[in-house]
């Protein structure tokens, strides 16, 4: 895997143990679709991340400097993941309390293959997780780095068969899967979790908010199984339909269909098209 | 600050920005007061740096490996702050459900200045936070990297002659200051709060347990204000009293200074001894 990366603007550099990001999990990410240095949803992605570092009191750096570097590591491919994380920095003194004047920055980029239709045509299956997501909202809705979460819940299966899992909060809500947003389909209409408590507020989310009518809303586990559809939504495969939680079957409807035709007018890079047989 | 550390042993590396500790906060981390390279409480670091790794799945490094890293960096200190940080090192995929094969180990040390006696005789002020942990007894107990709760809840306040902030969980039930656990007395008898669903198990805390008869029980606000003692206990400080949570004052009492006799006698570069003018 041919990764590039700079650390603040220095190529293939390394990053101090030191490091506030390392030693607490303090500091922020983005992981971007870009095609040949161009980032999709970029407004999105930099809204967050500013958020992010207003949260978390982070020096935000210079949207243009960001801009340039993502260029520079993904330069040449004609799609990439690219990676902005911004870490504390390394702060003066020791513990909890100190603070870095600046941050950390590390802009990476992973080559990435040609998306497979499969997915977008057919859906893929997914399961629930035991694990429950905690209620942190100071920190809901923003893109951290305390993930041990996701790396716990993604460990609840191994078969490659299931694309997803679905994380519920300690009430029974829905929150999100493992690595995307969830989106359900009733009654004709999108609904989506509210993200208030814990979870992160993913960009192609916030596209979808900004152009469709979509109903924030608490949904349980029999609400999200009563759906007439699901798709799940990330920064990296963008709509990908739901065929399947566990033994229960979902057919990719016309409400999917529809907020895929959108994404991929705005972002062909990011949603492949796929050839729709009835709508 | 002369700081030294070895990075998988080797003097002054530097870590790759593709370590799974820096990307999701994978990894576990112990402190550790060390006089001339020798850790102090040893024996209950690596209980639950063991019990860490158990519960993340990272390799657990040889015992000797790390007593003879930390015995390297805090060489010719008397007094030093050393940091074992336990990565989940660099996986060859993307992703939360990627593994590495081996963990980035980070053994670092920090000179310490000789313990001021003034807070152990006439103890520290604490602060109630806001912030309320989240329950998340899959984690709770370790040490893990995932330390944004107590980054946020320390910057509740700036005054330096509040020591510590005390916090509490979504039920209302105390569980440990920012970086330190919290002992009451209560009746002539220890209590400490459970820790099985958030909070870090700490090693004077499990020292105490193993040598007194403690309970431990479920530590409503007022059942903490209306102790007869109270003291916090952490690896770096040993037990210091508390003599206000707020504006309520509290007394340096016999329960409280007989636990600090017995940290002195077992720990004696941890727990400073402290001229007594009554017991």
């Amino acid at each position: 895997m041919k990764v590039r990366w700079l650390v603040d603007g220095v190529r293939a550099a390394a990053i101090s143990p030191l490091d506030r990001g390392l030693l607490y999990g303090e500091g922020l990410f983005e992981t971007i679709l870009c095609g040949e240095g161009r980032p999709t949803l970029w407004s999105e992605h930099w809204r967050r991340l500013a958020e992010g570092c207003r949260r978390l009191g982070i020096a935000l750096p210079a949207e243009s400097l960001l801009r340039s570097e993502i260029a520079c590591v993904a330069e040449g491919l004609p799609r990439a993941i690219v990676r902005i994380t911004l870490c504390g920095g390394v702060a003066a003194e020791r513990g909890y309390g100190a603070r870095a004047e600046t941050p950390t920055r590390i802009v990476c980029a992973w080559p990435a293959e040609p998306a497979d239709p499969g997915p977008y045509r057919s859906g893929v299956r997914v399961r629930f997780c035991r694990l429950r997501l905690a209620d942190r909202p100071e920190l809901a809705g923003i893109k951290h780095l305390n993930r041990l979460e996701q790396v716990l819940a993604r460990r609840e299966w191994r078969d490659p068969r299931i694309a997803e899992g679905l994380l519920f909060d300690s009430s029974g809500a829905l929150v999100a899967a493992t690595a995307a947003n969830v989106f359900i389909v009733e009654d004709g209409r999108l609904l989506t979790p509210a993200l208030h408590r814990c979870g992160v507020a993913g960009t192609v989310r916030a596209f979808l908010i900004r152009h469709l009518p979509v109903e924030v809303a608490r949904i349980p586990r029999e609400r999200l199984l009563a759906a007439e559809e699901i798709f799940l939504s990330n920064a990296v495969q963008g709509i990908v339909p739901v065929c399947a939680v566990g033994r229960k079957r979902f057919r990719v409807g016309p409400c999917t269909r529809a907020a895929m035709r959108l994404l991929q007018a705005a972002e062909p890079l990011l949603q492949p098209r796929t050839d729709e047989g009835e709508d």
